[in-house]
């Protein structure tokens, strides 16, 4: 028999190399075939391992290397956000071993099989994928089989409780710190950038940070770039919601319900989506932003996320439970989600069409202008001074004054202007009418589809650009949009996508759908 | 506005670079950051992106790389597997673009809502995955889909019959051709070993191809490598059943149900097990390997698969209808799955019981002896001239003259015999009871686990030797089992595992559960 002190002295170290490869919110560790570590672990690619130096360790997916350009056998190599993660210098003598797989997948597989899950196994789960000891497969499991049966109310609480607590939380230390978000799928849908200045230039705290885009063709934080720098410390962030009340800044860079951050980035791949995830995923990020009053926008139509009004009011309920027992104030607006919000589809399109709003140009959309002009007098009402019913005229009176151009400005100044000038693409194509008639349908998800191949939102310039609305006469041969693009590759992608279906259907007027709701 | 044909020429291409890199049956492509067509597509990582030359195309997900060592700006670096899948040349110009996620996500996403699938819709399924157009996430989603809420037996039909055309199927032009399969969870059950000599020697066609061990200590493969070469391509293998009845050789070389192999290697790392996927990938192997006759081997006990009878009814159901439906004849035999078949886990251990039962020696494991007599008896009695109830004794008379063990040499040499010897792991540790009494319980999962941490299956020669079965008398302080491993670190693991529990419970002779089944 062999005595365990033995074993110290044989273990077999390896040095730390950096290698520049982004694999994206997956810790990736390369070893090479021939290193005696692997052989001796009787590891297998894709086996997950943890990594130790210093009392840090990491865990990382392993990848085995025949290259000794990549690693040599006496290198342990890892990806761009793992070396960063583990924090140490390049040559760092560390240690490998096996990685149990995390204890919480035990209730991942009771949730397979029809459990209901307890807060506790949500708090072990959520804090098992911040720390990254899930695999992309094991948070695709966790994700299928908390949507598929879909959870109860009280596991949505728990789950948005869990991912609250995962990060870090802002405190801004005033009774009122307003905050509005889309459930999104409505391309061009920025009113973000319009509120804001206009609440803000009330006086009400509104510290707004948003997301890139995923797999849409524009964020407001895509947009806002376009005129402004977005991505902003914590402390600068501070600096200028202090000073000047509001902020339109990219959240990522606060670690805000992290959790949701590396959820969000399996599940949209995927193209899968259920209510309890979209309710714990935004409360856990107003909430950890410091939000005390909320306003949820629900866009419904037949293109839209929610495509009925029984849906949405399911979904009004859900967050309404949730907010009420985590003690944020929040309402929800049913909206018209039949078709995009104003012209432009992609970040300079977008922010064109903000910018006109603010200016009381004749040739803004009036449809963004007045939806923006509803949901920032909503948010005024939550100020108690405001008589209920009076926030949409003081909204109005704030935009027609200028007051709300006037401090976007500041906002833009204090966040710094942006100095590369993003110019409209210079490919451009119209996609014409078939026939005479009248717009009966705009398809939101086929539009942002295009705007996308067309390069947005990575090339700002990107997009679609819509000259006719729901409604509006056509005659044969008329432009209907047009697609702006960069780059030809992106150019001919999206010009197939639109020969192939143009997202317009022309008919005659009384073929509208309804409204579900009106304003 | 440009002309299409202007793209052509712009379209940017690159030099085909293989990086020796083995990422596990998941294609990656490595892109640099630096790299024009990288900024162009607006490509993100772990987007999936389709690459192309001389009319042949592979998916790839993407990692984006910032260091020139491992590929250039103007190169396009592929993992192993991609690259030998893409099938050019080290230099070949290639070109690359988005690749639309596939178009059997949809189906995918169906299931996640509960509804049931088509024949079609699992026929596209499985073409997708089989084309490798699945991402590891989109495979786990399917997996969790259709094992949350199981699919319906219909679909378990559906989903088989999808797998089996997914690949070669092997014709050997005779009315019967026996196999048996065993659904595993049980350490040292090498019955397979047994079977296969003993059925050849009475004349039956048995081309038995086993996996190796995914998650187990030990595969049926695994075991039978430690004396013969079990790597043969599809002509020898053909050559050897033809001239001697049977072979044991790795099912891994023939492109057999290639579906079954991508889902597998998602499905165990998960720990997920869904019954109707269980069936489907069995069958469809069984079927692809050119099986007429199948006896399936469902064990059942407290720490097995299957931990109940009325489980064990329901799945031999789901067999039985699967298999009427495909025109295979199948026999299920439920066994008693109380814990470990034999003494040893691991491949040389189990390889040494395997010996001792065919040279009848008085060492032998009777219960690994008596479970395979009668295991071989039922495939017998599918001989039309074989009386029913009399393939025991035919079995046993095979085995007691020698002749199973002369056709277990023949099969060995004929397939190759090993040329490396591998021994015993020479760092042992000998696990003692804790009190006098009886063997009450050993836990399955456990002592796998134990073998596992050890070294089994890489390391041959590591697992574990157990000394006492269940209704054994010992004396404290006597062994129970001994811990073999050849490297420091697996015998420590497997130390510390013992440790925190020997897996082995002492108690009263009337505490032994009772087994479910008879013989």
């Amino acid at each position: 028999m062999v005595k365990a002190s033995k074993t110290e002295t044989i273990k077999k170290k390896l040095k730390l190399h950096r290698l520049g490869i982004d694999t994206y919110r997956e810790n990736v560790a390369y070893l090479h075939r021939e290193c005696e570590v692997y052989r001796a672990e009787g590891f297998q690619a894709l086996s997950k391992v943890k990594i130790c130096a210093d009392g840090r360790h990491i865990l990382a997916v392993l990848n085995v290397v025949d290259d000794d350009s990549i690693v040599t056998p006496s290198d342990l190599g890892l990806s761009e956000e793992a070396f960063v993660k583990l924090g140490l210098d390049e040559g760092h003598i560390v240690s490998i071993e096996h990685a149990e797989p995390p204890a919480s997948m035990n209730a991942v597989r009771r949730k397979i099989a029809g459990e209901r899950l307890s807060q506790d196994d949500f708090n072990h789960i959520i804090r098992d994928i911040t720390d990254k000891h899930y695999s992309k497969t094991e948070i695709a499991a966790f994700l299928v089989a908390s949507g598929q049966t879909d959870m109860d109310r009280d596991e949505i609480l728990y789950l948005t409780r869990a991912m609250l607590e995962s990060g870090e939380q802002l405190r801004w230390n005033e009774p009122l710190v307003a905050d509005k978000h889309c459930i999104g799928g409505i391309p061009g849908n920025r009113t973000s950038m319009l509120v804001v200045p206009i609440v803000a230039a009330h006086g009400m705290l509104i510290p707004k940070t948003s997301s890139r885009a995923i797999t849409s063709p524009a964020g407001t934080a895509d947009t806002m770039e376009v005129m402004a720098n977005v991505e902003l410390d914590i402390k600068k962030l501070h600096d200028i919601v202090r000073k000047h009340r509001a902020c339109l800044a990219w959240g990522g860079t606060a670690n805000l319900s992290p959790a949701d951050d590396i959820l969000i980035a399996v599940e949209r791949p995927l193209g899968i989506d259920s209510q309890g995830q979209m309710v714990a995923s935004i409360l856990s990020k107003k909430l950890s932003a410091g939000s005390t009053h909320l306003l949820i926008d629900i866009p419904v139509g037949p293109t839209a996320k929610v495509r009925h009004m029984r849906e949405a009011q399911r979904l009004r309920k859900l967050f309404e439970f949730v907010a009420d027992q985590l003690a944020i104030h929040l309402e929800v607006i049913i909206t018209d989600g039949r078709q995009p919000v104003g012209f432009g589809i992609g970040p300079v399109l977008e922010s064109r069409d903000v910018m006109q709003v603010l200016q009381n140009s004749p040739n803004a959309p009036d449809d963004l202008r007045q939806k923006s002009l509803r949901l920032a007098g909503r948010l005024l009402e939550f100020d108690p001074d405001v008589r209920g019913g009076k926030g949409y005229s003081i909204a109005r009176d704030i935009l027609d004054s200028g007051r709300a151009l006037e401090m976007m400005n500041t906002i833009i100044n204090a966040q710094g202007a942006q100095s590369t000038k993003f110019e409209l693409g210079k490919l451009t194509h119209e996609v014409l009418s078939p026939s005479d008639g009248t717009v009966i349908s705009i398809d939101n998800l086929h539009m942002a589809h295009i705007a996308r191949f067309a390069g947005a939102p990575i090339d700002k310039g990107a997009g679609v650009d819509l000259f006719k609305k729901l409604g509006d006469k056509v005659m044969k041969g008329e432009a209907l949009y047009r697609i702006h693009a960069e780059f030809p590759s992106d150019y001919n992608f999206a010009l197939k996508l639109s020969e192939r279906d143009s997202g317009y259907l022309i008919g005659k007027e009384d073929q509208i759908p309804k409204a579900f709701v009106e304003f």
